[in-house]
């Protein structure tokens, strides 16, 4: 007995091959797109089509974008000899909102995860090794997530890039802004003490 | 400064209209979109695009199908007499994957909510009382929601039905199966109480 229309079922599949997007929320978003005006879905479609063929990866830090170099790489007035490693565009979205960064960007594109058979060479680290050998670069800040593979990149990239005339750097570790001590886990609050700094 | 291409940030705008999306759940869908081959956008995009156009409104029971009347109404096999009210759609497929229900449904698309301006002329109430007056209905059993709304709607129905001749009834409440007790809410357990039944 076919009770879910082929159409409707067709949407629910793709919107399930969405990582963290199961069944149920496939379900779920495909009867709410069915229920609000046609509109809506064809204007999501439109953006979807639109999607790849406008965008590229800058060729420079590989973050996506419409040129070729990207907005970051091409603006004269951000500092050209300090690079932020990051592992995603995500990431470098997010640090530009903070409006504390006014260097370039390294998209990785992934992090070092020997368990799925990620290696230093299927993510862009030979990429950042030759933007760092060229000579321009005064400052890498590693910026690569406090998680275990986020760490293992980490750990792996000072290993490469000790040995370059450069200022190697990493984020701060500590308590999160607004964070009540007594929640804070204790490896965070480990990190914190060790990284205390003089109070004036 | 553009750091989100605008194809890039057309899709997030058009993800984040999603009821249950909020911006930064669509820029994550949007950057693993983008991260994906083509071929997901594109044939995601067609989904949308085909939905609408082969789905329509059921004019029996109201359930989105690609016919009329829809494979339930339509289908000899099934119990016309014994009609189940539910508020979405999701109900309805909820109620069929347990294959323990074999008559008709009737979607009300909605609930009554004073609050949010919907009153019982908003949902299909008015169809189902014509479907019960038509004298074929031998049971109506009301299956909304176990919250305010739902119980608002079917404190409503039962008001408006009770003078029917047809047998009136609700779904059971209780203890969900598998359910430790000592985690059941208070409400839940109270009503679990007062609609026990006899064991043997």
């Amino acid at each position: 007995m076919q009770v879910i229309p082929p159409a409707l079922q067709k949407l629910i599949d793709q919107l399930a091959r969405l990582p963290g997007i199961g069944r149920k929320t496939a379900t779920r978003l495909a009867l709410i797109i069915l229920r609000k005006p046609p509109t809506l879905a064809r204007e999501l479609a439109e953006a979807l089509i639109e999607l790849h063929g406008s965008i590229q990866l800058c060729s420079c830090c590989f973050s996506f974008s419409e040129k070729d170099p990207c907005g970051i790489c091409g603006d004269p007035r951000r500092q050209g000899d300090t690079i932020c490693v990051v592992e995603q565009s995500a990431d470098l979205m997010a640090i530009e909102k903070t409006d504390s960064f006014r260097g370039h960007y390294h998209i990785l594109h992934g992090v070092i995860s020997p368990m799925d058979g990620i290696g230093p060479d299927e993510i862009k680290i030979r990429e950042l090794l030759a933007r760092v050998r060229n000579g321009t670069i005064q400052e890498v800040i590693i910026a690569t997530s406090s998680t275990v593979p986020g760490e293992v990149t980490a750990s792996y990239l000072i290993d490469i890039l000790q040995a370059e005339p450069i200022r190697l750097t990493r984020l701060a570790c500590g308590i999160p802004m607004g964070m009540d001590i007594k929640y804070a886990d204790k490896y965070t609050l480990a990190k914190a003490i060790e990284a205390r700094s003089v109070a004036r």
